[in-house]
C-alpha cells in the first residue's frame, strides 16, 4: 500500500471476508481458467465480477441467521495460472488446494470452468480418502471423452470418479445427458435427475459425518435466473430452490466447495453474478463455523 | 386540446382509467421522485413506462373476474415535484395524498423510489389512525439510518413505524436485512421472511375490517421476473405468486397503496414494466369496488 | 451438393432429424409467416433460430428416456410462402399439412405467428373429423374479430372452433382474455385458466384414444423463461412445468402439433430459442414412436 | 385536469413546445401507424419515446444558436388512427396535415413508418402545387410495388412522385436500391447516393425560395448511431453529419417535415430516440422562425 | 429434398449466390472453427448468421453498380471440421481451398477465427507463388507465439510470412501491437497503421497485376459499427470507410479472400452480421467478374 | 498477501502500472463518488471496470510509440470516501491530490462523476497558481446552480472558474448548453464548441510551457462509441478523433488529469470501458515521461 495518509480501496475481496489468512478457517480463491486462449476479458474476470457483485449483498444471511462478519474468512484473490498450459494450470490449482488443506483450512474455489473441479478433488481426496462428492449441475459431465479430449468440462465428473471411491458421487438436478452417461451414473453412483432440494433432503442422513466436496455448476439453475452461463439448459430449478437446498447442508462436514461456470459478461441485469455471490455467501453461512446449533437459536 | 376536428391521443393515462376525477373512487398518480438530481430520463419517467406498458394488457383481469372498465378509476398523471428539494418534495407528496382522501377517494401511487411511502403513510394515518401497513419487499428497510441519512429507501419502514401504532406493520417476503433490522422486526411487529402468499393467507383474518395501506416494492419478486429494479436480490417469489397473493386481499379494506422501485429503462424485454402494470391492474380488480361477492359468481 | 471430396454442413435441420423424407414418421417444417411485410429478418428466420438452438441440446431426452436418434424424423426446412398474400399463404400451409397426412406422416409445424394454426387444423380435421385441439397459451385467442380482421393471431382459436366439433377444444394456461372470450370459452368447450400441468392430468383420461392436435403458443410460459415472444404476459408457468406437462401426453394419439410465436431476435441470452427447441425435442420424445411402455423400462 | 391544488405532469409534449395551439406557428404530431396489427407496444409508442427523450436535451440548440422557448411551437400529441384500416388511417393522416396548413400552420410529423409520408405530401401539395420533396434515406423507396403491395414503406417515394411535379424530388444519402430504382431516380429527379451534407450544399441555391417538404428516414444515419430502426443498413452518415446538414436548410422555405422509422424499443442506450429528438429540435431551430439573420449574430 | 409438390426453403445460402457449383466463378464457404471446444452455439454458427443477415440486403451493390445476380457465385455451406483436432481442421481447410483453386474457382472464406487464414494462404500460395497478402486488422497478429502457442489468432500473420515471399505482406489499419511486432513489420513488409483507405490508394499501383489474397479481420472497424467481435479495439475506421476501401480493389487480381472474427451472438442490433455480409457483397461486386470497365458506365 | 508458495492475482491495478508508489512519476487513483447513495454497484465500481478493461489492451501505445512499461506509473486503487457526506468526500479527494503533488508526483483521477474535478483542481491550483484547465465535454457545465445546488456535475466548471485565473479555462467539443452558459463562456474564456482536434491544434502554441490540468468528460465522444455514460448527447466526436487529439498534448506540461462520467454497467459490448482505458493509456503515453523527442525516433 502506498505511503499516504489516505486510504485506498480495491474492493478486491469478497464481501465480509475480513480475516487475515493466518486466522481464517475458510479461504476463497478465484480460478480464472481460460482454456480459450483469448484476449476477451470476460472469462478471465469471472471471479472478479462475483466478488464485485457480493458487495451489493448484506454480510448477514437472513435464512441461515448467520453473519459472514462472525466467521473467519479470507479471500486470497485469483490464482495466477500459466494460460495456454493446461497441465501446468491444473497442477497449480491442485497445489493451491492442497496447501490450504495442509494448513488446516477449508476452501471455496470460484470458477472459471468446470474442469477446475478435477485437480481440486484430487487434492482434497489425498487428505480425505473417503471423500464424498456432491454435484449440482444441469449436465452429467460423465463422458468418457468430449471432442477428442479426456480433460474437458463435459468429462470432469467421469475423471473425478477415477479418484474417489466407488459410489461416492451424488449427482443432483441433472437434466441433460447421453444414454451412456445415464447408464454409467445409475450403475455406479447416486443419480437424482431434475431435482435438487427433495432428493438432497432424502440423502442427508447418508451424508452425515462424511467429508464432503460440494461442486455447484450454476447452470443447474434455470437460465431465467442465471442467464450468464456458458451452456444454458432450459427447465432448471429456481434460484429460491437452490438457496433452500444449501440449507440442507447445515451440520454436514463440507470440507471444500466450488461454484463454477458463471459467465456474467453479457448479463446486463447482473443477476447472474449476484446469484453466484449469494450462493457462496449462503453456503458459507450454512456450513462454515462448525456444527453447533447456535444459528437457529438466536 | 387543440381546436381541430381530429382526435389526438397521448396514451397519458393508465389502461382502463376512463372515469373523470370527480366520479372516480380510486385515483392513480405517479411520484417520479428523483433524488439523484441527474438528467438521465430513466427514473423520472418510471411511472410513464408503466402506464405505457399497461396498454399491452386487457382491461379485464381474468383471475379476479373483474374489468377495470366497470370500476371508477382516474389517472391524475405524475405529481410535479421540486427536484433537488427533498423536504418540499415529500411535503407535496403527502399533501397530494391527503387531498385525495379528504375528497373521499382512495389512491394508488406509482414510484419512483421507496422513500415516497413515508409521506403517503403520514397522510393516510391522519384519516385512519389505526392504519395497518402491509409491506412486500426483498429488504426490511428498517435501518435507523443509512449512509448517514435518516430519510432513505433503506430506512423508510423504520420511519413509517414512528407514525403508525405499535405492531401495525406486517412485513412479507423479506430476504435481505441486517441482524439489527431482524431483531427490531421480530420484537415490534409481524415479520414473515422469504414468503408472501402463505403467510398472507395466515394473517388474513387478523387484517379483516381494518384500514390497510399496501406498499409493494417490486424487488420482492425475483429478478428473473423483474430485472428492472434498483437493488435486485436473487431468490424472490415468482410473478405468479405475487399476482396470486393480491387475490388474498379481496374483501379487505385497502384504503391506499403504492407500487415502487420499478426501473424499466434497461430491461429490453419490457417485462418489468408489464409486470408492474399487471400488479396495479390486478390489485385494483381485487380490492376496488367493494366487498360484494359478485365477482366470482358470473 | 458440390462436386468436392469434402463435406459441407448447413446445420439446416433440427438436431437428430436424420431420417429421409420417405422413411420419416414425423416431419418438421417451419412456417415463417410474415404478415408484417417488412425487411426485418427476425420473424422470417424464427424457425431457423430454433433449429440452430437445437444443436446445443442432446438428442437424448433424459426425462422421457428416449433418443431422437431412435425415432424416424425428417426436417423439411421452411415452407416457401408468397409473402404479402395472406390467403395464398394460408392455402399453401394447409396444403403442406394435408400432403404429409396423406402420405401417412405426422408433423410438427414451427411458427411464425399463431394464425398458421388455422390452415393446419383445417387440414388435419379433414382426415380426423373428430379431432381434439389441445391449446396452451397465455391468451384465449377467441375474439370474433381483432382490429377489424377476422383472421388474426387474436382470433385464431375462434376460427378453429368453426372447423372442429363442438366442445373439442381444450384450453390450458390462459391468463389474458376479454369477458366475451371467457363467456364463449366456458359455454362452448373446456377452459382451464392459469394452469397447464394439473388440469391436463385431470383431462388425460378424456383425451385417451382420440386424435389430438397440440398447439403451443410459447407465451403460455412466463416471460422470465421466454422473453423472446411477441406479446409477453407476466404470471405464466415455468419452463419446468411446461416440459413436465409434455410428459402427460405420453401414450396419447397426437397426430400433429405446432409451436408458435417464438421471436428470438432480441433475446441475447438465447434461452427463448433454446426452450422452444427443447419443447419440440421433448414433445417428440414423449409422443412420437408409439404407445409402447419401452421408454420407462430401460 | 383534476380539481386539486397540486399540479400533475404528463410529460406529454415535446421539450420546449409550450405555445398554445392557437398561437403556434409549427405543430408537432405523432403518427403511430401500426400496420403490423400487433399488441407489441414498441411501434405504437415510437413518437412517445422521442418526446420522452427530448426532455434530456436543452431547449437551446447551440449550433443554430436558437432556443425552442423563443419559437411558437405546439405538440398536438399522437393522431388517433383506426388501426387495421390502412385506407382510413392514411385519409385521416392527410386530413390532419391539411387542417393545419389551412390554419396557416406548418408541421413536424413523427413516425411511425415511412408510408405516412404519402398522405402528408398529398395534403401539402394541395396548398403548394410546386412543392419540392427533400428526402434523406438509406433506401430509395422507389419500387413500383413491394411484396405485392403498391402502398408500402418501400414504395412510398414512388407514390409521392405521382403527386408532385416531375423532377421535384431530391434524394440524399441513398445506399440501398435495386437497379430499377436507380435507373428511375437518375432519369426522373435529383439523386445523390451515399452523401447528404456535401450534395445538399451543392443543391441549396436551386432550392431557395421554393416550398420544401423534408422527409427524414432515420436509417440514413449509420446503425452505430441509430441502432433503433427497422431496416438498418451499414455504411451510413454519422449523427454529426446529419445534424450539420440540417444547418444547410437555414433560410429555406421548409413548410412541413417528418422524421420516420425510429423504433427505439430495443435500444437500451436510448441513443436512437435521443438522436431523433435532437434532429427534430435542431431542424426547428434552423428552419422555424423566419429567415432573418439574427441567429448567427448573437 | 422431399418428395412433395411444395417448396421448402432453408435460407441456407448467401443472398444472390444462385449459380450451381459447376458454373460458379467464385465460391463462398463458412469455416466455423471452434477452438474453444464448447457447446455454446454462437461461434459455430457465425457464418450462418452472416448468411442470414445477407437476406436483409439488396443483391445490387449501389456503389459498385453491380448486381450479385449477374455474377456466377455459389455458396457451399460450412466446411465440416473435426472439432477438437486443430491439425486436422487446418489440413481440411487448406484442402478445401486448394480443391477450389484446382477447379479454377476463386473463393471467399467466412470465419470463424483468424487462424483459418493460415491454411487458406498456404493453399493459395501453392498456385500463386508470388502471392501478395493484403491484411486489414486492428491487431498486427505478428507475434512469434502467443500464450505458448505458435498457432493462434495472434500469430497468424507471422506464420503467413513464413509461406509467402519477403515483403509480400501489406498491413492496413493496425492500431494495436507490441513493439516487437512493429519492429518486425517495419523491417520486413508494408505496414500502414491506423488508416486503410488512404494508404490503400497509395499502394494500389504497386499491387496491380499481382495475385492478391485479401484477409479482413472485422475488428479493423471501430466497435461502434462492429460490436460483435472477439477483441474489440476502440479507435477504428468507420463502416463507410471500410466499404469505400473495397472500391479501391476494383480491377485488381484478388484470387481469394476471407472475412473473419465476426461474433454476432450478443449484438442485439444485428448490425455486426449485417456489416460483415455487406463487406462480402460489396467485395464481390467490386472484384468478381473481371476487370472490364462496364460497371461504372451504366 | 497470504503465506503461501503460490501467487494470487487481483487484477487490481491498471495495465502496465507496475512501479512502486515511491518510484512512480504518475499515480492513478479511482474516485468512485456516489452521490446517489444507492446499493446499485454500477457507479461505485466504475473505475474498477476501466481497470479491468485495460487488461484487454497492449501496454504499448502504437500511435504514441511508447510503452507504459517504460514509464514509472503506480495505481493506488480507489479512494475511500464517506458516501453520503458530500463535503467530507470532496475534502478528501482534494487532500489525496494535494498529497501526491507535494511528493512531486502527477496524477490521473478516474471518475466517478464530474463534480470530482472541483476539489482536484483546487488542489492543483495551490501548487500551480497559473494553472490552465483544458476541458473536453459535450456539456458546458457552467451553470450558476443546478436543481437548486451550487455543487453539481452541471456547475462544476463554473465553480472551477472561481479558483483559476480569468481566461485560464479552455473548453472543447461542447455541444449542449444554455444561452447563459454560452454567453458566460464567450465573455470569460476560450470556448470551442462541437470540435476538439482542430481547435486544440490551433491553441497548442498558447498552451506551451504552462501547467495544464486536463479534464475529459467521456460524453464528449458520440454515444455510438461511448454508450456507457450518464448523459449521452448525440452528435459528438469519434473515438478516433479523441485519441488523435491526445497526441496534440505531446510536449505540453500536463501536471494532472481526470477521465470522468464512464458508466459501463449496461454496455454489454464493453466498448465504453475499453475506450476510457485507452484514453488513459494513450494520454499517459503522450504526456508522461518528459518532453524529449525520443518517442518518434525509434
Amino acid at each position: 500500500m502506498a505511503d499516504t495518509p489516505l486510504k485506498y480501496d480495491r474492493y478486491d475481496h469478497f464481501l465480509g471476508m475480513e480475516a487475515s489468512f493466518r486466522e481464517a478457517d475458510w479461504c476463497l480463491f478465484g480460478v480464472p481458467m481460460d482454456t480459450t486462449a483469448s484476449f476477451q476479458p470476460g472469462s478471465r474476470f469471472g471471479p472478479a465480477r462475483i466478488r464485485e457483485a457480493s458487495w451489493a449483498l448484506e454480510t448477514y444471511a437472513l435464512e441461515a441467521d448467520r453473519d459472514l462478519a462472525d466467521l473467519k474468512l479470507h479471500d486470497l484473490g485469483d490464482l495466477e495460472l500459466p494460460i495456454g498450459n493446461l497441465q501446468e494450470s491444473l497442477a497449480r490449482i491442485g497445489e493451491a488446494a492442497y496447501h490450504l488443506l495442509e494448513l488446516g483450512k477449508r476452501f471455496v474455489a470460484v470458477g472459471g470452468e468446470h474442469l477446475v473441479t478435477l485437480p481440486l478433488v484430487q487434492a482434497v481426496v489425498k487428505r480425505y480418502p473417503d471423500l464424498v462428492v456432491v454435484h449440482w449441475d444441469a449436465h452429467a459431465d460423465l463422458r468418457e471423452e468430449y471432442l477428442g479430449q479426456a480433460l474437458s468440462h463435459a468429462t470432469v465428473l467421469r475423471r473425478v470418479c477415477e479418484w474417489i471411491q466407488p459410489g461416492h458421487l451424488y449427482q443432483f438436478g441433472i437434466r441433460s445427458a447421453t444414454p451412456d452417461e445415464v447408464r454409467y451414473a445409475r450403475r455406479n453412483h447416486h443419480f437424482y435427475p431434475q431435482e435438487v432440494l427433495a432428493p438432497l433432503r432424502t440423502c442427508r442422513a447418508e451424508l452425515e459425518g462424511r467429508p464432503i466436496y460440494l461442486t455447484i455448476d450454476v447452470d443447474v439453475i434455470d437460465p431465467a435466473f442465471m442467464p450468464g452461463t456458458g451452456t444454458p439448459e432450459p427447465g432448471g430449478i429456481s434460484a429460491r430452490e437452490a438457496l433452500q437446498a444449501l440449507g440442507v447442508l447445515r451440520g454436514l462436514e463440507v470440507v471444500a466447495m466450488d461454484v463454477v461456470e458463471t459467465m456474467p459478461a453479457h448479463d446486463t441485469s447482473q443477476r447472474s453474478a449476484l446469484l453466484a455471490a449469494k450462493l457462496i455467501r449462503d453456503a458459507l453461512a450454512w456450513i462454515a463455523g462448525g456444527t453447533s446449533e447456535e444459528g437457529r437459536e438466536r
